[in-house]
């Protein structure tokens, strides 16, 4: 493989692991240009190790600062500059592990500079996985997800024909409240719903998994992914966090894919595009227990079935009013259990359009972010 | 594919379920040849079914009968018509269903006749592995094992590099006697040997799995089979028997395959070579639990490691030691425990030869079964 010339873009829980693997391996990995957080302490830590050619400032503020603090690097800032790391011809490798919606127009600028793409960024293919999947075939990358079902999946269907497929299966660990009774979660804490038992996770993601829209988005992206049908993509809960996904065939044989729930492993797969490296031991835990989903308990994951076979512009609906709902409960403006009453009723109030375009696509996601967040941090 | 014509050897178990199979299927598969048991009420229900052009008798006596009876087939019969079958050129797929070392010349016979070979006699291997495997290779043909564990690790190899594989595991239900506390195997029935809890097998090798010699000769055809070295080999106790095997891979994942344990879903498999047709429908377990092996309990398994890796003459020492015992339990003779004890005695008469030929195999094979049968027969 030649060596590898990356676009960082986002270092919160996965772009901080992608910097632990890659400066350990700077003969095959080198990072060329990352966007930064707010955290200037973190910032500071990031750039001396990494020393990137090209960084994205969040702000104008920050950028301004920086410019004077790092000279040596060229700065850029807010949404364009992350577009300006997607389009730079330095490099070859364009990952994005930026959490929510804003990932969504660096990924597609990223695959028209015919870069390949490692894709953490779940909300890029929610709200338009019927724009990206085509541009990935018209500019031949390869587009990889940093994820640790659609890595097995990957991994699981090497060697095999998609259409000896019977069923996908993702599996779920329940997410940090798989213990609390239903009657229990109004009050629940924001640091209850971010302990989540088996993974080490942003916290967005941590929030989606307790209310199961993170196992939905999954489902979506397994679909475009792997261009299978919804009635063939199955959700399984799983304690363990063992098992990620598993295969049934349709002779009767099934094949799992089972590690540490460890991201380090999913994202040096990916990096090394699924060559096997040595990296550490393999276990085997001594008990691994499947339970069906409990559709009653988690009633996004049934949402997001129906929303994703409406397709069209309903997942990024459905995207925008939980994303909006998730930085809601975060900020402590509402409850854990009104997330789910937000995107409930937002989807009641829009009407779906088939094949919108990138730019119908981000506009509504942005006007019902926007609302919705309107209607709360007024009150 | 092209129409496999089909020599089947043995019909107990396994080779009864290759009937019932390619009965349905003729456009894709057709008996030629089959050898015969003892049983003239199963064997006349054989020859309606399958209507061979030739078959093997068990000897003289039912050869003579058969060949007024059945005078549309062509009739050969003892070790000397197995070869025959294994010889003829009217087939392209040979089927080795035999129970014991009777199994190993046929299967020369028929690689030297060029034929693909569906192996499900393990003796095969675990007394001569370091002659077949360069036949194979020398006459080009295809081996395929009948076996759940290895068809699980041909199928979990499937688009992997058998370079980065850390270690294979070999799933092991612990047998018939797994919650009888060793104490008690003194007087453990025939009756209560044969009824294993998972699967439907020959009584051969039912005993064979409450002792875990069946493992151990397992452990040795995985040897010959991926050429991989023993200490790379591992046995695990789990009770479901739905996992037959997994690979833990050098970068910290593990695949495993899993399916009912039933062995029609293997035979369907190694006889499409491996390409998945409609079957059955998968199913995934509510529990999968695993445990490390228990040598204590199972002294012939790690003896079987030690003996094979010896390699040379011992391994076919261990079997006709083992071969001979069986047979002696299931004949009333002599007790279940005393099956360990007989093959732990027999090691220690014999010393190893490094390279033996087919003829010395054989020999010493026949020599220390019937040395072993005379002992108790004459008592």
């Amino acid at each position: 493989m030649q060596k590898q010339i990356i676009d960082l873009l986002g270092v919160g829980s996965i772009g901080k692991q992608v910097i632990d693997i890659v400066v350990k391996i700077p003969q095959d990995f080198e990072i060329h240009a990352v966007s930064l957080s707010t955290n200037d302490q973190e910032n500071q830590v990031i750039l001396s190790r990494i020393k990137p050619k090209l960084a994205c400032a969040r702000d104008i503020e920050q950028f301004n600062r920086y410019q004077k603090q790092y000279p040596t690097v060229k700065w850029v800032y807010g949404d364009e500059g992350l577009i300006t790391i997607a389009k730079n011809s330095a490099s070859n490798l364009f990952i994005n592990a930026l959490s929510g919606s804003i990932g969504l127009l660096p990924t597609v600028a990223a695959i028209e500079a015919r870069k390949d793409i490692l894709l953490a960024n779940k909300e890029t293919l929610v709200m338009a996985g019927e724009i990206i999947m085509p541009l990935v075939k018209k500019y031949q990358v390869n587009l990889l997800p940093i994820d640790s079902e659609h890595n097995a999946l990957y991994q699981l269907l090497q060697g095999e024909d998609i259409k000896t497929v019977k069923e996908l299966v993702l599996t779920a660990s329940g997410g940090s409240l798989r213990e609390y009774p239903k009657s229990e979660l109004e009050n629940v804490t924001i640091k209850k719903v971010l302990e989540h038992p088996n993974w080490k996770m942003g916290p967005k993601i941590t929030v989606d998994s307790a209310t199961m829209m993170n196992k939905a988005f999954e489902v979506i992206e397994t679909h475009h992914l792997f261009n299978i049908a919804y009635n063939k993509i199955r959700t399984v809960l799983h304690d363990e966090s063992y098992v990620h996904a598993m295969i049934h065939f349709i002779d009767g044989h099934t094949k799992m894919l089972m590690s540490k729930p460890n991201m380090e492993l999913t994202i040096l797969n990916a990096l090394y595009r699924q060559k096997r490296v040595q990296y550490e031991e393999p276990v085997t835990p001594s008990n691994l227990s499947f339970k069906p989903m409990d559709t009653n308990r988690f009633p996004l994951l049934e949402l997001g079935y129906k929303i994703a076979k409406q397709g069209g512009l309903m997942p990024t609906i459905m995207q925008a009013a939980n994303e909006a709902a998730v930085h809601l409960f975060l900020t402590n403006k509402i409850s854990f259990i009104e997330i789910e009453r937000i995107v409930f009723e937002t989807i009641g109030q829009y009407q779906n359009v088939k094949n919108p375009s990138l730019e119908v696509i981000i506009k509504t996601n942005n006007e019902i972010i926007q609302s919705i967040l309107k209607q709360y941090e007024r009150g």
